[in-house]
């Protein structure tokens, strides 16, 4: 799996701060931009993640290379619809270079490693002979599993963005998606910090976990933590 | 290949007539509702087709369940964003029936198809295997193939599906897609047959092919007549 | 203010309920769809509010008549994006009635009316001038003010209108918009009441307040019971 | 009015380059990007639009200041839902530079124009009583006309403003729009001439008018040219 930033919308936090003032102001957006310092670029955002006025977020867009990846992630992903996709087509493109992925599962299990990458050799195989036979290729794929490894390229804005990470940074998405979302987090914080400070799983962001039973126990439950303040309450 | 249509907007074909009424009357659009008899409804909706007035076929949504198709062809359906899907998950569901969709262009090759059953037969016993090593299902499933069959519900608004079936009922799509599209076609068509009278190909819409050298020939392309009105126009 | 439902997809609950079964079931959705009793379509979805699987509720559409309103109020409806509109067309159709807003602020401050409905007479006036002087509409429209009533066709899915009753039924919303989001939820209640059953604002969803310090106080804020949970913990 | 550039994606141009070459490739993306001299950047390009392979241009980001603007033009352009807005709102806002468009047509016709100033003195006036009072802003605005003047920032990918330009430059669409339209394609031309060569109205993309009866004659219709071909074609 590798994640790459590839490009984002030029000084994104000061078009975000610049986007949030206009709302609140008569001054016209360019110049309130000009006149936005860091320091003041700094302390509008978090204000603005403190009113949960997550609209201007939309203004600053984020593009990452995306590759070495299962065509399971590419169906979850995918079904993110605010978003932008580019993604290396298996009708078009032949299957040469026999990348799969290896879920550490399977990896650690000697006996379950040797019939995956044996079946996965024997589909290849299979896969190489339809296309001699002359099946065309987007024929001849229905033979690739969902391992088989694809690259794509993906753009997102920082409000999607904040949405992606609070679903798949969550120890309940799988493992994949939370890999590859974990690395973008960490790839706009370098850029962006301050729009991203509390970026993360819904937990990072709410104090809470809104799993409810499915939880992974890190936080407290929202129904934790009402039914303890409706108990502490009556009991006053 | 299962496609049924689950239910639809309630007169759907009136909905759009008094909608698109609404953009230019002074009167309430239940009152236009009210007054839109059979007739008017069918002459209103071949002028909003004409006039490519297309907002109005939003109000109109229908739901299909499509079952018995591949994942590859859930890949490319699921990257249409204006519509909803409710699919079977393969972390969730175990693939026990082994259903596997089989391409004419390998079922016509005795050599072809005597591979290809073979290897999806080994490689859904390898995920047998993997399930019974007790490697979870959403590691399992790398090892299925885009064969795989799956199930969703998709819901479109008539707008998307217009759109859907010009790109879809395509001969340039591919054969499984191009296969469902038709039958949404034509199951739509049966309940509202006015808001997808020129429904299909681009071509069928359009009068012209807009697909350039890839064209099939059916209809001429938009350089040929282009191309001819020019010279025509020229010599006069 | 009158708001209507002209029409919604057919059997909504149970098209939703099969939508979300067909995630986690191998059989096909039609068949899900035939074997579902009232009662287990009331069970179904009661657990997938308690589970926050959202997306099903797309599957179900809702179309209104909203009319009497302000030009105000479209330019607050029209910003949710997860929605389709047919408006009545300044530019089209001659603002003939004379229809205006007023806010019980005004109606019940008598110098304020009296200028109010004065200005509104005296700008009318103008807006007839300028069209007899052979003004277009759409330019002697701009003297129209946001007072001005419009109506409108709006569909949403129900998951959309479980986000905009969230934030549009709070206190905090514009009571004119509150006002018409009452209406829609009452009307949905009526036709698919286990669709809706916890819709509302976010503090009728959530059990708490997500306004911080604009909290209208019905409900603790997320500040407070966390603050209260954290302390209580901490005197463990 | 005044539009202009605020920000857009680094290297837009290439990015939608490296974005449509990673369909067809099976190197990864931001090899693929490092690759990608300026002169095959501007050779791809053109071929994406001529196979018209639009999706890509949904990687490049291009936020504008616009201001001086009516708010009868907010209300045509936030109708466009695949763009991001931030607004300034007269809810938070006191109108106060009474600041008004004028449109041509009252500006060209003195009893036109006199009527129209004094309304808007009248009715500023009135806004600004009816605060006195101590009518909220949110209310007080009812008597603010659509000539009053906002400003915002606004958001679309270079897909959407393809889409944009293509309904808002047509001679067709109202005047305001029009020129905002205008303006904002020349900027983006500046900066990424190979991704906007084509952009323009309907006519100058695809070589022909699909206006029908509403076409402003510079280009032929699509009736006329289809009419023509097959006239001459059963000629033959």
């Amino acid at each position: 799996m590798r994640v790459k930033l590839l490009s984002h919308t030029n000084d994104p936090e000061k078009i975000v701060a610049a986007a949030a003032r206009c709302c609140y102001s008569n001054d016209d957006p360019d110049n309130l931009l000009e006149s936005l310092t860091d320091d003041r670029v700094e302390k509008f955002l978090s204000k603005l993640v403190e009113m949960k006025h997550e609209s201007p977020f939309e203004h600053a867009s984020f593009t990452f290379s995306i590759s070495g990846v299962s065509r399971a992630l590419l169906a979850q992903i995918t079904r993110h619809r605010v978003a932008s996709f580019s993604v290396r087509s298996q009708r078009y493109c032949e299957f040469k270079d026999a990348d799969f992925v290896l879920p550490d599962s399977i990896s650690r299990d000697p006996r379950a490693s040797e019939i995956y990458l044996e079946s996965l050799k024997n589909l290849k195989s299979t896969y190489d002979s339809l296309l001699e036979f002359g099946i065309p290729k987007e024929d001849s794929r229905m033979i690739l599993p969902n391992a088989a490894e694809t690259s794509m390229v993906l753009t997102m804005n920082a409000r999607e963005l904040l949405h992606f990470f609070s679903l798949r940074c969550c120890s309940r998405a799988q493992w994949e998606i939370r890999a590859v979302a974990n690395e973008m987090l960490k790839l706009v914080k370098n850029v962006a910090p301050n729009l991203f400070r509390r970026a993360g799983a819904n937990c990072i962001r709410l104090g809470y976990c809104p799993e409810g039973k499915m939880s992974c126990g890190k936080f407290p439950t929202l129904e934790q933590i009402l039914n303890d303040f409706n108990e502490r309450k009556s009991n006053q």
